[in-house]
């Protein structure tokens, strides 16, 4: 089974959250026209199919929006300060989810876990080390976009068969949606203040077959209605998705 | 066997140095105390524990430097045209070398190959896509580092014995170094003004045993003399690392 990192795992969000009201802030010293969140937005996305996720990019989106929205009028010392929160948030400390510490260690003497994430590689790798879960996973995959395309690589290189294959995590577009395509399960965990891009709208949820939890302290149980421990095939776990 | 991408398969330090010229060129309208080049170098290898490698951190680093080397005088409009550059770079076009094309074509129908890769994940995903070789490659490999222990993770992963293990790339720092430390063997293909960074003092190659070839075109006959493409072992390979 596969496990979302970032806003499953450990605490992400927040960071970003943070980071992003200090911007604001920072852009209403200018007194801009528009929204400062709003224009952010807009240019992660412009920038998307080059930068990718990750902080890195979003750093450099955060220049680019203030420029644009000073007219330049940007000081060098505000540059400096968004690189300098990019560099903090990268070296920032890894919070672990509540339950997630003892639930990765029983899943994992029941089941081959695998990391499955996007965002920076280095970045993933380094909080990885720094969350103290590194050797419980069998696997680690970084990944640029997570689609159905991906979740079928995953499912070939770990010889998992997709009815067998389980991806839990808390964003909707990324963790549920492409896992369901793959024709694998998928174990939804909300997270608070999740950013909007990972969202979808109810209508494309309304048709599909996945499970819902609390929090990660559930998944043991859920898990054993579907995907019994032992590695053999469950009539319902098969049926489900047909 | 695996492949190292960037100047092995295809041109990128040249797209680096073009940028670093403007760069300079730049730099000198403000005229500051101190060479830029260098300046910039020292502030590449102050954020590589956080930045990493690629084009991102590349374009964070030149706008630091700037910013330190004018004292804050750097105008906004130099911000983003650093930014552009980034981006440009990210959507260059693909150039493969010189024969690659025909050689990697030849190779895959003997050998399993890998692309074994540093630098920025969606990056070299895209350059991969672009320079049309993706479907000669079993698999591909991006790492945030490449040292002994990646090469024996990517050993284990595709289980490849050490001394049926090839890698060939430019960097002696990355390519060559430390896969002969993992036991394996290592084709060294040097590309002229390979970025300093992946230099290696000379006393540290002298008691090493590994092969150099001028040109991608010599690969082939390279490694029918050590690594028979049957798949069956051969006595000087195992021997050649005792």
């Amino acid at each position: 089974m596969a496990l979302d990192a970032d806003d499953t795992l450990w605490h992400n969000e927040p960071l970003f959250t943070s980071v992003r009201d200090q911007f604001c802030a920072m852009l209403d010293r200018y007194q801009p026209d528009g929204i400062p969140s709003d224009w952010l937005y807009g240019v992660e996305m412009r920038n998307l199919q080059h930068f990718g996720y990750g902080v890195k990019g979003f750093a450099l989106s955060m220049i680019e929006t203030a420029i644009e929205m000073t007219g330049g009028r940007l000081e060098a010392r505000d540059v400096s300060r968004i690189i300098e929160w990019g560099r903090e948030m990268l070296a920032s400390p890894v919070e672990l989810l509540d339950g997630v510490c003892e639930v990765v260690e029983e899943l994992a003497t029941a089941y081959p876990l695998i990391l499955l994430t996007k965002g920076d590689l280095l970045h993933q790798e380094t909080k990885l080390a720094r969350s103290g879960l590194g050797h419980h996973f069998k696997g680690i995959e970084i990944v640029s976009e997570k689609d159905a395309r991906i979740y079928r690589q995953v499912m070939t290189r770990y010889a998992v068969q997709p009815r067998r294959f389980v991806m839990v995590g808390n964003s909707l577009r990324s963790d549920i949606l492409p896992v369901i395509e793959a024709g694998g399960h998928a174990v939804y965990v909300p997270y608070e203040g999740t950013w909007v891009h990972e969202h979808v709208p109810a209508e494309e949820l309304e048709s599909l077959q996945f499970h819902e939890i609390a929090t990660i302290r559930e998944l043991p149980g859920v898990l054993r209605e579907f995907l019994p421990p032992d590695g053999g095939s469950h009539d319902s776990a098969g049926a489900e998705r047909s």
